[in-house]
C-alpha cells in the first residue's frame, strides 16, 4: 500500500470502523490510542501526558528548601497524580487480555505484569506508597522521592522517542558496539599514560588510574572542568596528543547514532505513507 | 526548466519588464526588491542593512564605559537610524496592499500589520520613543536600550538565513521533537541522579533539582566551566557516565538540524537554477 | 552471491566441514575461531577475552592505595594471568606454520613473531617476567606494572574494531593527512598570534610558544580547562575568532574518520551476507 | 578519460616526454614539480619541504628561554634558511615567465611578484632581513620573530590542503554565510541578554556587551574555560537555553564544511583516475 494518507490523524474514523466493542476493548483503546483515534481517545492521551509532566515538575521543585511553602500544595497533586495512576495500572491490567501478543485471561496478565513497561508504571507510583511507611527526612525517604521521577520514563508509552531510540541501538550494535570498545580503550590507555607520567607530579589529584580515568572522561569528552589537568610538560604532551585523537574517536559514536536515528525516522515515515515509484506505480517501501 | 540562468543578479532587466508602475509598487520594489531587482534597489537594499549594522553596532559600543565619550555621537546615529525606520516602517505599512497574501485597503494594511516581520519592524523602533518617557539610568532605561538590539532580527528580511532555518525547523519538527525530548529526559534523569549522590557532599552547589539541572546543562553539551562538579567517587562515576552517554544524545539534534540545513539550501538551488542531464538536455531535479 | 546465511555463529558446521584436522591445526582453529567456529573454539574464544578483561582490571584496580590490602589476590590473578598468555603465546608460535601468509617450518615462526600482534602478545607478558629482576617501589617496576596495560590491545585480535579502523586510516588518509594538517597549521599560527599579544600581560602562562600550544590545543579542542586563557582585550579577540574558526576545522578529521568507519562497516556487512533484490532476486551488493 | 591511471608517481616518464627542455624551464620544474614529477625534482621538492618544517620549529623553539643557550645554533640554521629562500624566491622571480597565466618577460615578473603565493615567499624571509636594522629585544624585533612563522603557509604550496580548503569555502560560501550569519547572530543576541540580566550581579565580568561577547563565543563554542559564567538564576535560565541551542547552530558551519572537504576530495580523485559508466564505458566524471 503506497497511497499517501492524510497525515491529521483521522479524527472521526475511530467511530465508523468499530461499531460493536466491548468496555474492556474501550477502556483499553482510551488507554492506547493506535493510529485512528477518536477525538476523546486523543484528548485522553494529553491528560495522561500532563499529569505525567505535572507530577515531574513537582518532584523537581519539591527538592528546592525556596519552594518549601508550597509543600501542602505540592503533596497535594502529588497525591492526586499517583491515584491517577494507580487507576490506569489496574486500567491496563485488566485490560491487558485485549493485547494479542499477552494472551487471554489472568496468565495474560500476569505476563504484562512483568514487561517493561508494566514495571516502569508500578515504579512510578511504588516509590509513594512505600514513602508511607518511611520517617521523613530519613536518606531513604529521599531517595524514594527522587525515584519518582521514574515517571519520566512513563513518556516513553506515549512518544515514539525511546522505541525509535532502543530500534537504533539495536540496528546500529554492531557499529556502536565497535566505536564505544575504541573509545574505552582510549579512555583506559590514556588514563594510564597520565597516571605514569603526572603521579609524581600531583599525587594527589593523579592518585590512581580510576582517579585518572575521572581526568580521561572529563577531557576526551571535551568537557574540560578544570578541576583535574596536566601539570608538567610531558603530561601536557600526552594529554595534547590524546585529546587530538580523542576528538575523532569520539565522534565515532556520536556520528553513528546520528546516522542511524535520522535513518530509522526516514524509515518509520516512509512505512507510514508509503512511497511509489513514480513510474511503475509499485511501493518502493522496504519489507 | 533547467535553463542555467546567469548567477549575476540581472541588473538592468527590472526597467523593461513592468514599463508602468504606479509610485506604490515602485516603493515596494524598492523595500522588498525581488529576483530581478534594478541596480537602484540593490543599492537601496545594501543601504538598509548598512544602516541596520551601523545601528546595531553602536547599541554594542553605547554599552561599554570606556566609550562613554563617544555617547553624543552614539545618540546622533541612534536617532537617525530610528528615523530612518520609521520612515521605512510607515513606508511597508503604505505599500502592504502590494502584497498579494494580505489584500489590499487599510484591511491589508491592519493583517500586515500584525504579521511577524511588521512587529520586528516596530519593536525596532518603538523603544527609542518609549525612553523618552522613561528617566535614563534606570533598569527600565538600560533594558530599552538593550532590546533595540531586536533590530539584528531585521537581518532576516534582507537575508533568507532565518527563512531557510524556519523551513528547516517545520520539515525537521518530528525529529527534532523526538531527540530534543531525548536531550531534555536526559539532562532531567541525570541531575536527579546527581542531586541524589552528591547532595550530602556538596549540600550548596547540588542544592535541589533545579541546580543540579545547571550542573547537567553544562556538563552534556561539554561547555564545563568548572564551577559545578561531582566530588565523590560515585558522583563521578555517574557523571563520567552521564557525558559519554550524552556526548552521544547530544549530537543527535546538531546532526539533524545539519542535514535539513544542508538539504534544504540544496533544494533551494536546484528550484533556482535547475540542472539539466549533460547528455540527453532533460531536466535532473527531483519533482 | 547473496543468499541471507543465518546470522548466528554456526556453532555446529565447524565439525563436519573438516573431518581430518592435525593437532596442530586443531590447536590453531582453538586459538584464532574463524567464521565457521566450532562451540567450544567459541567457548575458549571468550575465555581468552575474560582472561584478558580480568588481567586488565587488576592493573587498574592495583593502583588505588585503597585496594592495597588485596594485592596478595591481584598478584596471584596476575601471575595466572601471565601463565595463561606465555603458554597462548607459545602455542601461536607453533601453530604460527598453520598461517598461510609466513609460511611454514622455523621460518615461519620467525616471521610470525615479528608479526605486530606476537609483538603485543609479548609485550603483555614481558613486563611481569622483568619485574622480577626490578627492586619494587623503584621507577622502572612502576611503568613496568603501568605497561602490562598493552593487553588492552590484544582485544585488538578477538574484536574487529582494530582492524576496521586500522582499513579506515588507510583509505583516508589522504583526507585525514589534509585535514590534520590545516588542524596542525591553525594550532601553531594560533598559539604563535596569542604568544605575540599575551606573552607581556602573562609571562608565566604564555612564556613561550610551545607554552602557548598547549593553550591551543586545549581550546580549539573545545576542551577549556580554564588553567590557561586570554584576559587582554586584544587576546580576547584572537582567541575568539580563532576558536570560531577552530570548531570547523577541527571537525573535518572527526567527520571523514566518522564517515569512512560507517563505510567501511557498511562494505564488511554487504561482503558477509550480500543483499538481494526482492523482485527479482539479483544481487544488489556494488561490485 | 577513464582509465585508472597507476597511483605511484610515475617516476621515470618525466625525462621522455620533454627531450628539449630550457635552463629556465628545468628550474621551474624543479621548483614547481607537476603530476610526471622525475626523481631528482622530488627529492628537491622533499628538501624544500623539509628547510620550511626546520625552520617553522626554530622560530617555534627560539621562543623557549630554556632552550636560550642554543640560541647561536638557532641563528645559523635560520641564517641558512632564510639565504635558501631567497634563492628559492629569486629562482622563482626568473622563472615566472614560464608559468602561462602570468604571461612572459618582465611584465609577467611583475605580476608573479604580487601573487598571493609570491607575497607568502616574501613575508617569509623579509622579517630577516628587517629584524637587522631593529634593536634586539625590542617590541617590533619580536614581532619581527614571530612573523617569520608565516613560512607555515609556504607548505600550502607543496600540499593540496590550502587549495582544497579554498575551493571548499569558495563552492560552500553561500551556505557558510548563511550559518555563520546565524551563528553571530546568536552570539550577539545572547550576549546581550546576559548582559542585561547578569550585569548588576557580576558588574566587573558582565561589564559591557563586547565584554559579555567574550562569554558568548567560550560558552557557545562550548570551550567553557570557567573565567566568566553566570551566577544569578535567571542568568543560568538564559544560558543553559542559549548552550542548548548553540550547540545545534554551531555545528552548522563546521558540518558544512566537513560536507564540502569530502565532497571536495572526491571530486579531485574522481579526476585524476577518472571513473567509467559500467554500461556504456563513458566517463561520469563532472566536467
Amino acid at each position: 500500500m503506497c497511497q499517501i494518507v492524510p497525515l491529521p490523524l483521522g479524527l472521526w474514523s475511530g467511530w465508523y470502523d468499530m461499531p460493536m466493542k466491548s468496555w474492556r476493548r474501550k477502556v483499553h483503546d482510551l488507554l492506547e490510542p493506535g493510529e485512528q483515534a477518536s477525538p476523546w481517545e486523543q484528548l485522553f492521551d494529553v491528560l495522561i501526558l500532563l499529569v505525567i509532566l505535572v507530577s515531574v515538575s513537582v518532584v523537581v521543585l519539591q527538592s528546592m528548601p525556596e519552594l518549601a511553602v508550597y509543600d501542602p500544595l505540592f503533596s497535594k497533586i502529588e497525591a492526586f497524580a499517583v491515584y491517577f495512576f494507580s487507576v490506569e495500572y489496574l486500567a491496563r491490567l485488566w485490560t491487558a487480555p485485549e493485547i494479542e501478543t499477552y494472551g487471554g485471561g489472568w496468565r495474560g496478565r500476569l505476563r504484562y505484569a512483568f514487561s517493561l513497561m508494566a514495571l516502569v508504571d508500578l515504579a512510578a507510583i511504588l516509590p509513594f506508597y512505600l514513602a508511607a511507611f518511611a520517617d521523613s527526612n530519613t536518606v531513604v525517604f529521599r531517595l524514594l522521592r527522587v525515584f519518582r521521577l521514574v515517571r519520566v520514563l512513563k513518556f516513553g508509552r506515549y512518544h515514539s522517542s525511546i522505541g525509535i531510540l532502543g530500534r537504533v541501538l539495536l540496528s546500529r550494535r554492531e557499529e556502536l558496539v565497535v566505536s564505544v570498545g575504541l573509545v574505552l580503550a582510549l579512555v583506559v590507555i590514556t588514563s594510564t599514560l597520565m597516571y605514569a607520567v603526572e603521579h609524581d607530579a600531583q599525587p594527589k589529584v593523579f592518585s590512581s588510574i580510576p582517579a585518572s580515568m575521572w581526568w580521561g572522561v572529563v577531557t576526551l569528552t571535551t568537557v574540560g572542568y578544570g578541576d583535574v589537568y596536566p601539570v608538567t610538560a610531558q603530561g601536557k604532551v600526552v594529554a595534547g596528543i590524546s585529546v587530538l585523537l580523542g576528538v575523532g574517536l569520539f565522534a565515532l559514536p556520536a556520528g553513528i547514532l546520528a546516522g542511524g536515528f535520522s535513518e530509522e525516522l526516514a524509515r518509520s515515515k516512509r512505512e507510514e505513507g508509503g512511497k511509489c515509484c513514480p513510474h511503475c506505480g509499485k511501493s518502493l517501501s522496504e519489507e
